[in-house]
């Protein structure tokens, strides 16, 4: 497994707080690391970030491979429990564990300093990853997330392949997977310690299909979960929009983490 | 051709200068615009950025396929003189000419002030061409550049085929395309009015032969031509080493081309 790692020169004197950053569907750990532009503002602030991968990769990994929307590049941050993708993709163990524990071991980073941060699938990752979790993480926020995979194609697609069955006989499984429905049986002390930003563009062509930002919405104004949602006008998809907004995303992080 | 061009909000009410980046061996307009972080500060200062392709490209266009270092991704931004490439391979023409006349149509760029700025073959070309046109652009600034295509093997395979001859035959024209030659025949007023900033990596692997930054700075301090060459320690050839110092070459070009 590839990812990158950027350390901030104040991590020679103390260990510094960590941000994960999952990205999308397609990606590998090098877009965001080439074109997200949050080095500047981390080396000032004193945080690591850490770019992980998409997907398990390599010549015996079961993939689709004329589809990009599945597979490889498009692992969902979940452990698969379905034949044949049960042994490789198991990302949600990679990223909450397994990552951590080595990413702890070579670098001066402080593992009670987490924040969690992604584009799209991997805004769906952070999403979730940090609400089955809200004691690990002090921070999440999300370019573009898809907020509902049981209410979207690439999502239910990814659910039936990967745990099986479909979004209503097995709601209770598939609910684990979907912000939506884990805001809506949040506990009062996830609502209240965990911090959520989330930035939307209103030129995404993903939105209405795919993304769903409004399910999320309404979830969080129904349970009382405070989150920070912002529409951006005229932004689409792309990483010229994370690029615009990161460094209000890693500010944002920083007050969390940073006494 | 393909370019990109970065348009800050203030065009919206007043022409605004411009900054031309030309780019390295292999590059398209792609790579500077992905990785170079330069849209944040240009959007505050109030500069319009263009990004154009390294050569001209196409079905018909003589090249070596087989050759990175020459012809497609590296024309080195003169006007060939030679068979097959004097028909297609004219950069320093589009450089100074053709692309300014189109953008100076299409948008709001104030041509009076212009700044230009490069990487590796991309220095040698803004060197060069502003060395020829001091009164058309009043900064330059460059990243690693190759600064004696005379005395490199890039630059003298380049020169041996779009200009013909060699170096000690035809000197005085191979002289009109290697930035230390212009500097020791710069005049006065070329000295007096351009302002110069260079970046070097000491961690770059193209220094010792191909880049030869002693060579600008013993050119320099033999003709007192002021000029700010810094050299970096531990950076190599890089757009993360491009992308650390950027904010600092257009605010550089930002004191030359705003009152």
């Amino acid at each position: 497994m590839t990812f990158s790692v950027y350390m901030p020169p104040s991590a020679k004197l103390l260990p510094v707080p960590v941000i994960w950053y999952l990205s999308g569907l397609t990606c590998t750990h090098a877009n965001v690391t080439d074109k997200g532009e949050y080095r500047r503002l981390a080396s000032e602030l004193g945080l690591a970030i850490v770019c992980p991968d998409t997907s398990p990769r390599g010549e015996n990994i079961p993939d689709e491979s004329d589809n990009w929307q599945f597979g490889t590049g498009a692992a969902f941050y979940l452990d698969a429990t379905q034949a044949p993708y049960a042994d490789n993709y198991n990302m949600y163990s990679y990223i909450v564990t397994e990552l951590p524990n080595l990413i702890g071991e070579h670098f001066n980073v402080d593992l009670k300093r987490q924040g969690i941060m992604g584009h799209s699938m991997g805004g769906h990752g952070a999403l979730t990853i940090a609400l089955k979790n809200p004691t690990r993480y002090l921070s999440i926020s999300a370019f573009s997330p898809i907020c509902s995979p049981i209410n979207c194609p690439w999502g239910q697609k990814a659910l039936g392949e990967f745990i099986g069955g479909n979004p209503i006989d097995n709601h209770s499984q598939w609910a684990q997977h979907d912000a939506v429905e884990l805001v809506k049986s949040s506990s009062t002390n996830t609502k209240d310690s965990l911090l959520v930003l989330i930035d939307q563009g209103e030129a995404d062509n993903f939105l209405d299909e795919q993304l769903k930002i409004k399910l999320l919405e309404d979830a969080a104004a129904a349970t009382d979960f405070p989150m920070q949602i912002r529409m951006q006008p005229g932004y689409d998809h792309s990483y010229f929009f994370i690029a615009t907004f990161i460094n209000e995303h890693i500010s944002f992080h920083a007050s969390a983490l940073i006494d």
